[in-house]
């Protein structure tokens, strides 16, 4: 029997499947991959995809649905604060005379579809166990991306046989552990952290129609409505809530009267209004965002997933929070925020959606006090940015972890992965240049730039060698702890040394005034700056002009050499396999270091050391973190092995997205997903930054005919396709005035609001090699 | 400030330190470890060893009190029962004006001290973190082993400095997730399964006395209670709760009135009633079952922690429950039961409470039907027993699980991992030599055995070669399914038909209307019993008489070989270093297999067969399995290498006491410890069953000064002391008439009442070959 509610629309998913995910069954063990892979985010709500109706007891999935910055600690004695869960929104159950409908093992059906381009997630169940009725069931969820306090819930009901009692309970899922209890009333509840005093207030509504027909709640609680009717064959049930959630950074008594405006608006809006805007709002980020692969529907689909959730875990409106290295999908990583968002990150969100780029770095800005009080804590100058970061940026690194083993190990990062502050200063830094916003230069940026650059001055050691030394540090490669002058960090120290010299002659040329205060301020004089250029000049980077090798850190080449073929059938990383101590004593590399800064600064390796030093350190990779792969695709990509490269693309693709590991039920791998992007757009298009226009240097592997895709530049907007068949690259500036655009050093003008045609078939694509891409302007 | 209150003298653990466990500090990782080690349990409940008080927000630590057999399903669609967690009924909170008390970083103290001999936990804490108000805590929370269905919590708060409102409330954990809930009233809450249609009632009773005078609630609620008062320097607030909990295996309206029964008999007797009673049971038990160890204070704690938790996991009235793999003190294994129970347990339930082990083997005569049922759905006649099994017997293993690498994996155990019915078989075997119990033997015991030998008979199938064959199993190493001829499965199964064969002549001989009317009922002829001694004496059992060796099934010694030295720095198992698939094409041994024949069987091992089989595969095993080593100790105590097996038994006693991992936060590994009793008694003493009495063949590691312990034989027990300096060994017969004792094939007198002392000094211990430990009688 098929009818059609009120709601039959809003409930169809888009037509193309291009922009759909969908998982049909039911599967117990694999369900928290499901609610990871499912979860939808504005960047200020975030929900797992977890079932929509409550199943009775279960005891295994907890539903999440998380508030960007609510940080609490879970103990007393604990110094490490978490992302604490909001109460769960989306309870409902559906009560037969008997108790609650339930589902019924191999009998009854399920479908979640993952609605891309709408940011909607549906569902569909036909429950027919224990119930004298058939009934089907869709639903849909979304967090608004037009108001982000907003989120909603749609069901619609369809008896399809059977008469019987029914009833219909919306209610709100506990949390009074996590959080404490404050206002509880009909329309409201609002609850405050036990210890960050943090306040939490959600406002809803619900209603409920019977054939169109609204009907009065027979029950009604706190945050709670119940339904109770006789339901027949034919009826079709409609149940909405809309419900509005703020967060407040102190105990505050009037917490409540915003979220009931944020609800009262949504509520004037009506359902279909919220969805509309909702919509609209994720259609003009997929017009700025989306990248089209045509020969490769895997890659497609892979790429379509990645900008989702980048798209979804951002809020442009809120410098308090960045993102979490699982953003809003899960527990892992306790909504801390790494060097995942300033290197995997931030390219993607300048090119693409500048004022999210701007707020993310605004976070880095705020919490720059608390980089100080670090550096200072521990004896340097300048800013060092914690590893982990939560809500006020002091070091949030637990001190401590349970290994796979089980055994409590010591965890250095919090003191020794420094790089963090080399790397926040590169995406100000490459920020700066793609957007020329001088607004946030000059009153964040360049304060970032100078007090980072400050710390790598004062930390860098000059030794009885004639040389700086930055000993006892982690690089990217978290297997070796307490290294000596490890390539990635002194190199990134020393380019980020570079731009402080750079900003402040550029601060002192073009904005005299804003350079007396701000060295002022801080203090920055004309030694300091002789200093810092030493400093530059004399650090050790580990690079053997003979081999044209970088020493990943001083002695790795003396340690041992281990062949990770001959470990292909492990199922778990190099360390675990060899144990933390012997690890520390190989070469086995956890992820890309060197190869990270040769897909950061490839103009720092002069002539063929960039193939060099890829073939040396590719073989001794073993890959155990999800940050790996994708950075050598993009070093591959760039040194013309678009094969090599797409392989990384496809294992990084394949981290959230394949069926074969469980192993993302604490949340999406938002890094892998950035890096994803970053391959196909730094890597296979070789975009590269100029002053005065971007740079192309395409890659595409085989299998892709086509690639296209929109970015910004200094308030710009191009649309970019390469053609492999045609062999072609066409750039259509549409928006802006006009621009160059190289490729490999060939100049074009991209005239405004025209299309720039180039053949690439006679020119010869030049590897990346001495080509400042972040020269001064 | 020195206060005494009225509870003083039973807040004050046992003086002797050998009978105490004690932790200080406060550790978050660790609390999940110490919440199992500090587990309490009488065989009906269990309690984790979880704070006392109420932290405020805490999401890391869930208390958890079990109910013995509480069985359901965690969701609609799963087959597979777990144990569910009743509410936690030791909830305290103490409210001060500004909000719960807290523990505070640094500056409180805590305290756990189990004590063994009292079978009560004791914490003490100071608290004075947020306070006005410096506070003593201590508390006292036990089970009762007199009246299983009894809980009972004394807390003691001293106030020593500071005047201040004060609340303290006590409560119940949610449990509404799990259960439904049936009744709440102020003394009883009764909730049901939600699918397996149990029930479960909590009765409660609690009393506050400040200063030694009784103070009415000020507040009370359905098993909530809180008082309020203005606390002042000196007060001494003692605070008892005691609970009563029963299950039922139906819906039951009544089930509140079995509690209220039991409590009111708990009440009845006073707190320092219920104390005594629960004191004088376990004192019963330590006479029973203690082991002392002279010279080795580490093994003495060892063996007495193990026994603690062995004498803690059963309930001689409940034959509906066994004891699971984690016994009543944690998550992992859900609760269920494996061979774990008949082969690591079984014996000292045996040999030390006879009651208890009766009861038990109970439990598998009660799932017999369903092992029929298992059997004939594979095709097989007899009894096949679930690998592992909840309340109703029936296969509840997993399908699949969730890898250490998040892959999912199928688990085949539950249909390929048969040499459970041989282990059961084995157990009863072992319990009727032991007790001459003819009561069990007849009604129960000779069933299993037959029913077992049967599915025996029928399993292994005659082939062209003229052998009978068992292929497609999973012995102990489970490492390699799907094998064919696993020695273990093959030479269990062939001595298993031998005491089927066994038992149908005594009985057709002892008690011939019991034999007409069991081969009756079970449609036993003569026929099929010739069919069975051809299959015992045609099955194959892989030994080959040029090497000595038992192969450990077909193929095996073709596999690749791996040398686990050169992994001795991995931190996780040897499937995971190698992966699963490689694993299965090596060597490698998860755990004892034919090893673990030689500590079951040691007679079928001829002449050095035993030497030479334990040090081939001593090599291959990766102990992957914590029921591994307490094996190898035995077999290497029994060849003779007392040193080995210390070191063994060390490994085994640090599964659950050391501190270098914090593996068991899911629960006490209950078999290692079962292992721990099994190298001490049937190891370092060389204790084996006779016809007509016991032997020993005594191997004392050097360490060992004096080894002393109690053992019931066939309704006598005899108090065995085995003194290393001196030589000797020296047997008090407390109760029953004279029986034999053996050493090595010489036999002593032990005459009623009397001690026999012998000297080791000219006995050669005959290492045990060839000699049935458990012949016909």
């Amino acid at each position: 029997m098929i009818v059609s509610g009120i709601m039959a629309q809003a409930l169809t998913p888009t037509e193309d499947p291009a922009w759909l995910l969908r998982e049909t069954g039911y599967e117990l063990l694999r369900e928290s991959t499901f609610e990871t892979r499912f979860a939808i985010s504005n960047g200020f709500l975030g929900v797992r995809g977890g079932l929509a109706t409550h199943l009775g007891a279960c005891r295994t999935i907890l539903p999440r649905t998380y508030v960007a910055g609510l940080f609490d600690t879970p103990t007393p004695d604990s110094t490490v604060p978490e992302l604490v869960p909001a109460a769960d929104w989306l309870q409902v159950r559906i009560l037969l005379p008997d108790g609650p409908m339930m589902r019924c093992p191999n009998r009854s059906s399920r479908a979640l579809t993952l609605d891309m381009h709408r940011g909607i997630l549906f569902t569909e169940a036909r429950q027919s166990c224990n119930a004298p009725l058939d009934v089907y069931l869709r639903t849909l969820r979304l967090v608004s991306l037009d108001a982000r306090a907003v989120g909603m819930q749609l069901i619609e009901l369809q008896i399809e046989n059977g008469v019987s009692d029914l009833t219909l309970e919306a209610s709100f899922g506990p949390t009074d552990f996590e959080l404490a209890p404050e206002r509880a009333e009909p329309d409201l509840r609002a609850w405050r952290t036990w210890r960050s005093s943090r306040s939490l207030a959600i406002a809803a509504a619900a209603s409920l129609h019977v054939d169109g027909v609204e009907r009065a709640p027979t029950a009604r609680g706190d945050l709670m409505w119940s339904w109770s009717w006789t339901a027949s064959p034919g009826q079709v049930v409609s149940f909405q809530r809309i419900i509005a959630v703020t967060r407040h950074h102190s105990v505050d008594v009037h917490s409540g009267a915003r979220a009931r405006r944020e609800l009262a608006a949504a509520r004037a809006l009506g359902w279909r209004g919220v969805i509309d805007r909702h919509e609209a709002a994720w259609a003009e980020r997929w017009r700025s965002s989306d990248v089209q692969v045509e020969g490769d529907a895997a890659a497609q689909a892979a790429l379509r997933y990645a900008i989702f959730h980048l798209n979804g875990a951002v809020n442009p409106a809120d410098p308090q929070v960045s993102v979490a290295a699982r953003a809003l999908t899960g527990d892992d990583y306790r909504g801390h925020v790494f060097w995942d968002t300033e290197i995997f990150l931030l390219p993607f969100y300048t090119l693409t959606w500048p004022e999210a780029a701007r707020t993310l770095l605004l976070y880095r800005y705020r919490t720059l006090d608390a980089a100080r009080a670090k550096a200072a804590a521990m004896g340097w100058r300048g800013a060092l940015y914690a590893w982990e970061s939560a809500d006020t940026g002091a070091e949030v690194t637990p001190a401590q972890t349970v290994g796979p083993d089980r055994k409590i190990l010591d965890i250095l990062c919090g003191s020794q992965e420094q790089h963090i502050s080399a790397d926040v200063a590169y995406a100000v830094w490459q920020y700066w240049q793609a957007t020329s916003d001088e607004a946030f230069f000059c009153q964040a940026g360049a304060e970032i730039i100078l007090e980072t650059a400050r710390f790598w001055a004062s930390r860098a050691e000059l030794e009885a060698d004639g040389a700086r030394h930055i000993r006892g540090v982690i690089g990217p490669d978290e297997y070796h702890e307490s290294v000596d002058d490890n390539a990635y960090t002194n190199v990134m120290a020393q380019w980020n040394i570079e731009r402080g010299l750079e900003t402040a002659s550029l601060l002192r040329e073009r904005w005299p005034g804003i350079w007396n205060d701000l060295s002022e301020r801080l203090g920055l004089d004309e030694v300091e700056l002789k200093q810092w250029r030493e400093a530059a000049e004399t650090i050790a980077i580990g690079f053997d002009p003979e081999t044209s090798l970088f020493e990943q850190f001083t002695g790795f080449s003396a340690l041992e050499k281990i062949d990770l073929a001959a470990y292909a059938g492990r199922s778990v990383p190099m360390d675990v396999v060899l144990g933390r101590e012997r690890t520390q004593r190989t070469q086995v590399i956890k992820q890309a270091d060197v190869v990270a800064l040769l897909a950061l600064l490839p103009e720092i390796f002069p002539d063929a050391a960039g193939e060099k030093n890829f073939d040396y350190y590719e073989p001794r990779c073993g890959h155990g973190s999800s940050l790996s792969r994708a950075l050598h695709g993009l070093a591959a990509a760039r040194l013309g092995r678009p094969e090599t490269a797409l392989r990384y693309f496809r294992q990084a693709a394949a981290i959230d997205l394949a069926d074969t590991h469980v192993a993302i039920g604490g949340g999406v791998h938002i890094a892998a997903l950035g890096g994803v992007w970053l391959t196909a757009v730094f890597g296979f298009a070789g975009l590269s930054l100029r002053p005065d226009g971007l740079a192309f240097a395409p890659q595409l592997p085989e299998a892709w005919c086509k690639l296209e895709f929109r970015v910004h530049w200094q308030a710009r907007q191009l649309r970019v396709t390469i053609d492999r068949t045609a062999q072609s690259l066409r750039v259509v500036l549409e928006k802006g005035s006009a621009m160059a655009i190289y490729i490999g050093e060939e100049r074009y003008l991209a005239p405004a609001g025209e299309a720039l045609a180039l053949s690439l078939v006679h020119i010869r694509i030049q590897k990346i090699h001495g080509t400042p891409p972040f020269s001064p302007l």
